[in-house]
């Protein structure tokens, strides 16, 4: 209810209190229709969230096809269940939300909007996603707009990437905001004090970049940023994306989501390349079975499904983007991140971030 | 000396004549200056070039540094050196061009400017060469910014990618140009007709993608592009780089670079993380015993000296800007990758396939 009951209309952006009570049992709204392997490993993913996590959830979908499977699961009636009986496709994209106003991904962001869910999860397709959580969820307040970030696979400290697709042709300062809004996430969901925030480019001296890059590297480093200080460390570059180096990774959503990709991308290829190679000679296969153990983790290493998924950031509640090919084990996670991101109130986190606002930027996106 | 012969000023844009003499023996100007091993690494890579693919280099450095080396290697009067006092440091950008006007790339450049070289070695830092090679190179006639590409080391067959960092904020018209330097060098160094063209942006349909993209792939999908006709497949993701799936992809420099950057760092990650695994208990360690072949060859296909460095289009002669790091195997691959884009005449094909261009087109960059 916290997304509510502090939203703009309440008079947002007073600095978050201490002692304010912790949302302790948020519910999250799964979108049980969404995904390559929806609704079978969607409600298989949110029993186990409910049952080994202890997670709140509200299933949205079409009755018809989640009953049956929450009866396999014995959990009929212990489940809450939202009736939505459109769907958007998985190759679907932005003008769905049109098409299909009634779609479960719409169904459960009005749950969020409507107080009766803390967060939405959803593996359906990450651009109808996006439109509709746009049109359905408010932005908090000073937030120009909504920026998707991702945790990046590196071990032992992840790295967070914003913005991975959510705007191709952002402005200067929304760069400087998702610098805000992404050390928000890294507080709340690895635990990090005072994330350092690298931003995007080419080239790791202050002059380096397109135009974008450049203005938002002058906003970031001075304090014409708004709200909180934020630990601006420099440029970074796509090699460092996995280096550590830093919490944050700032990037306008055409370079993010060029960079995710080709990441994820060769890493997947990189692993194919060296199972190949380990498999082809008797020899090399002799030698991959006494390293069963080591080439087990190397998979889990580089398995997104570990990581919970994209994350929406800015609007009230928690908007958790799952993989498209999302199994029982990654919805489950995903339903897990989004509860500790309700239960560390992130969007509380992020108003108290951007600080007392001007009246000119309180804008819907 | 084609380069000059066919220079904008003796009416370039003529259609590629069948039997015009192809330059069997073109002359490699070497920076023996550039590169973190230079001037030994680069002296060694260039006498094996010499020795082992029979071609003909000049040696642009300090001649009380080059000529003992030389000498080292029994080659004291056999390679002409030029001298060239001042170098540019690894860590010296654009600014460098004023600072240090008679460096070695820019000696070296001056030679193809005034028909003493076929083509540029360098594997000094890559913003000075750019920008030198810019100030010093005449732009092809209708080229109206040069592309910097890169060969993606893919297996059977490379893909590459362009601009991979030369202009951080191009126009449309530039990408769908792109485009034709890209597919000119796939079918002179990779030996590729028709060459397939993808343009990298974030989602495959037509109107995904950043406004810049979506302008380029308006151009390149029509034939308001100029010239010869492209064979444009559409949109390629980040993951598709290393797919196969075409034989160049066009980038905006600034997506480009850090798509770059990102795979080249996301390759090594991976790579490190295996070798972590492999010889993190003794049983897996024993394992890799029986697999040395293959991990080396696997060392060898992710190994960027293998494809010989970077290339700058569109301007008289080529420009080959080797790795930093590179060691002799690397210098000498590069010079073998200048020899077979001046002998197959790459200034040639550009002009080719730019076709009879518009005079407002003619412009230095």
């Amino acid at each position: 209810m916290t997304s509510r009951a502090t939203g703009p209309a309440a008079g947002g952006g007073q600095p978050h209190q201490a002692g304010e009570p912790v949302i302790d049992h948020p519910i999250i709204a799964v979108d049980a229709m969404g995904g390559d392997h929806a609704p079978e490993a969607v409600v298989a993913g949110a029993v186990a969230a409910v049952r080994q996590l202890g997670i709140k959830v509200v299933l949205v979908g079409r009755p018809g096809q989640v009953r049956p499977l929450l009866a396999g699961h014995g959990m009929l009636g212990q489940i809450r269940l939202v009736a939505a009986e459109e769907l958007v496709a998985m190759n679907e994209g932005a003008l769905a939300t049109w098409r299909r106003p009634r779609s479960s991904i719409a169904v459960a962001c009005q749950l969020v909007h409507l107080g009766q869910a803390t967060a939405v999860m959803s593996a359906g397709s990450t651009g109808a996603i996006l439109s509709l959580a746009r049109l359905r969820l408010r932005a908090l307040p000073g937030v120009i707009r909504p920026g998707l970030a991702v945790t990046l696979p590196i071990r032992p400290r992840a790295t967070i990437l914003i913005d991975a697709g959510a705007t191709s042709d952002p402005k200067p300062e929304m760069l400087a905001q998702f610098a805000q809004l992404g050390s928000a996430y890294a507080e709340v969901a690895l635990g990090v004090s005072k994330p350092a925030v690298g931003l995007l480019s080419i080239g790791t001296e202050p002059g380096k970049g397109n135009k974008l890059a450049k203005r938002a590297f002058e906003l970031l480093s001075g304090d014409q940023h708004g709200g909180l200080p934020i630990k601006f460390v420099g440029n970074v570059e796509g090699g460092d994306l996995l280096a550590g180096k830093v919490d944050v990774v700032v990037a306008d959503g055409f370079a993010g989501n060029i960079a995710l990709k080709t990441l994820e991308g060769t890493a997947a290829y990189a692993l194919g390349t060296v199972r190949a190679a380990l498999s082809s000679s008797a020899k090399a296969r002799m030698g991959s079975l006494l390293q069963r153990k080591e080439l087990r983790e190397l998979q889990d290493a580089f398995d997104p499904e570990t990581y919970g998924g994209a994350v929406l950031l800015g609007l009230e509640g928690a908007v958790v983007i799952a993989h498209g090919s999302a199994t029982q084990r990654g919805t489950a996670a995903a339903c897990g991140l989004a509860a500790s991101l309700a239960s560390g109130q992130i969007a509380e986190r992020i108003k108290e971030r951007l600080g007392p606002h001007r009246q000119g930027f309180r804008r819907r996106t």
